[in-house]
């Protein structure tokens, strides 16, 4: 039993096995005295050995979160939210990117069952390879739980928006303005998101008695400069393409670029309208309508609903999160 | 011993100690042994136990960055440049966000010293409290590299772009292109390089025999609207303000929005140049000149120095790194 431990005990008049209970984050204590413990412990300048405390307790007071990227709006802003309720409760966050590779993630959780976090928040990289069964074996041996990449086929909690319903709005707003030759562009990949949206578009088309093709959607890579020479070609091509639902921030950059270089003039030839979170949407030549996610508030959803199940208060597998999204039309889709 | 240990030895025609070591990352063992041990244990499923190793060999094989946020290109792209380093190195990424709070980045260095992670790669915070003293404990005990914003007092390495030369060279730029009335803006805080960028400005505003006043820099707030009312001010002001430049990405866009808001157009009435790394800045209207930063080279460069110091090649405290800053010339200074 080390000293500080016996001083914080006697300081806070509380038994020393109270206090070492406290530091290992016994549920046999309360919230509030784990507090003052913690608390006087950071005075007194006491660190516990984080790994010592795990071997002993199981617990980690770490969570991981996977992710394709962070230079995206989406997720910086739903990794924020994940990481406000984390502060919260006293837990380190860990990130990891798969750069949309799933050899990537599949070692990454692999080696999140060597015990180095206590539950796991995952957006699932877009490659071509299902993972769905290493998803399926972390989430048997720790909390896991999917927010808005999801494999549908693993029994676990997932938190979403409404991808079809909003790209169904977003579909029918362009051809209300007038659109008649509408395209729905994605990258590539097998992403849960992505079908629900190509879905929501499909269906609007069908409702306003347009038939179908494959011409429709278009597939873009995860290449920028070769995304930018499919788009350019499809918008300089005889079709006259006057509607674009951009399914990812990232691709509107290139049909901006493309419509620019082209001499295509938004929103008098090309409406544009895109999935994302950019704040300075409002300020680009001309102003992005966007189809806004929740992605604060779906990275705190889907913490909160880890630290339930840590606290045994829920079943993961009966959880299931929907957050609208809200679309904000601008000038592009004028 | 496990049974898979033996197995991965007697598979790999090596020696059960050898396999043991490599699996502890010793460095007794070659780079390409543990290389094959690890890819072999993996095609076996073998998970080691994070903890159990670590206690024992005191290594973690995690590393910690410590930053203000990552709804920031700039951070976002560093991010994405340790990481990129850390993965080919078999390392783990905790990213932890201070969101420019003192108290919370010392808390976060407190934990650190726990025993979590081999190195710590940090963006100091900018709020009002000097940490300099928990920042050189932790050096002391762990390698810790500052990047980008960094604590000069602290003798441990420092990965840094040319602060000072890039702000006087965007200040002569906008003098040159006819600017009279040129103003700095910042946010709140006590920055080292906000504090470079600051005086490279006023030396270009020196050489160009401007008598420099308080007037010439523009303290904000880091909340977004109070920043807005504070610029709008500045902008509206009988001062006729014709030239800007911004030390912080998120003020340009409080620029730009103030700009529209006051009908002073850019870059007739107004010029305007910002430390960004917004890969949309050509997409802005109008397309904003940037100050470009290094962020992918910074975040591998200061990865690679901690790898470096944990191969025990070299002594942090004689390392200094400084990668240039672009100039990206657009419409908003033509």
């Amino acid at each position: 039993m080390s000293v500080t431990i016996r001083k914080i005990a006697k300081d806070l008049k509380i038994a020393v096995s109270t206090v070492s209970k406290a530091l290992s984050d016994s549920h046999e204590i309360s919230e509030e005295t784990k507090r003052k413990v913690f608390e006087y412990a950071r005075q007194l300048d006491y660190v516990p050995n984080a790994y010592a405390g795990s071997l002993k307790n199981r617990k980690t007071r770490n969570i991981a979160i996977v992710l394709p990227e962070v230079a995206d709006t989406f997720f910086s802003n739903a990794i924020n939210g994940i990481d406000s309720i984390a502060q919260a409760k006293g837990y380190h966050v860990m990130v990891y990117l798969t750069h949309e590779s799933c050899e990537r993630e599949e070692s990454i959780l692999q080696e999140l069952r060597g015990g180095r976090v206590d539950g796991v928040l995952i957006s699932v990289s877009g490659g071509v390879k299902k993972n769905s069964h290493i998803h399926a074996q972390v989430a048997a041996e720790m909390p896991l739980i999917f927010f808005d990449r999801i494999c549908d086929e693993v029994d676990t909690a997932k938190v979403l928006t409404d991808d079809f319903e909003s790209s169904y709005k977003a579909t029918n707003h362009l051809i209300e303005k007038g659109c008649k030759e509408v395209i729905f562009i994605s990258a590539a990949g097998n992403l849960s998101i992505i079908n629900k949206r190509q879905e929501g578009f499909i269906k609007s088309l069908h409702e306003h008695g347009i038939e179908v093709s494959e011409q429709h959607t278009v597939l873009c890579s995860e290449n920028e400069n070769e995304s930018y020479e499919i788009i350019k070609n499809v918008l300089s091509s005889d079709r006259k393409v006057d509607g674009v639902v951009c399914s990812v921030e990232k691709l509107a950059m290139q049909v901006y670029r493309a419509c620019h270089e082209c001499k295509l003039s938004i929103p008098h030839q090309v409406k544009v309208i895109a999935f994302s979170n950019l704040q300075i949407a409002a300020l680009l030549a001309p102003p992005l309508t966007t189809v806004m996610q929740p992605a604060f508030a779906m990275g705190e959803a889907a913490a909160t609903l880890l630290f339930k199940s840590l606290a045994k208060k829920i079943d993961l597998k009966k959880e299931r999160i929907v957050l609208p999204s809200v679309l904000c039309e601008r000038e592009s889709t004028a």
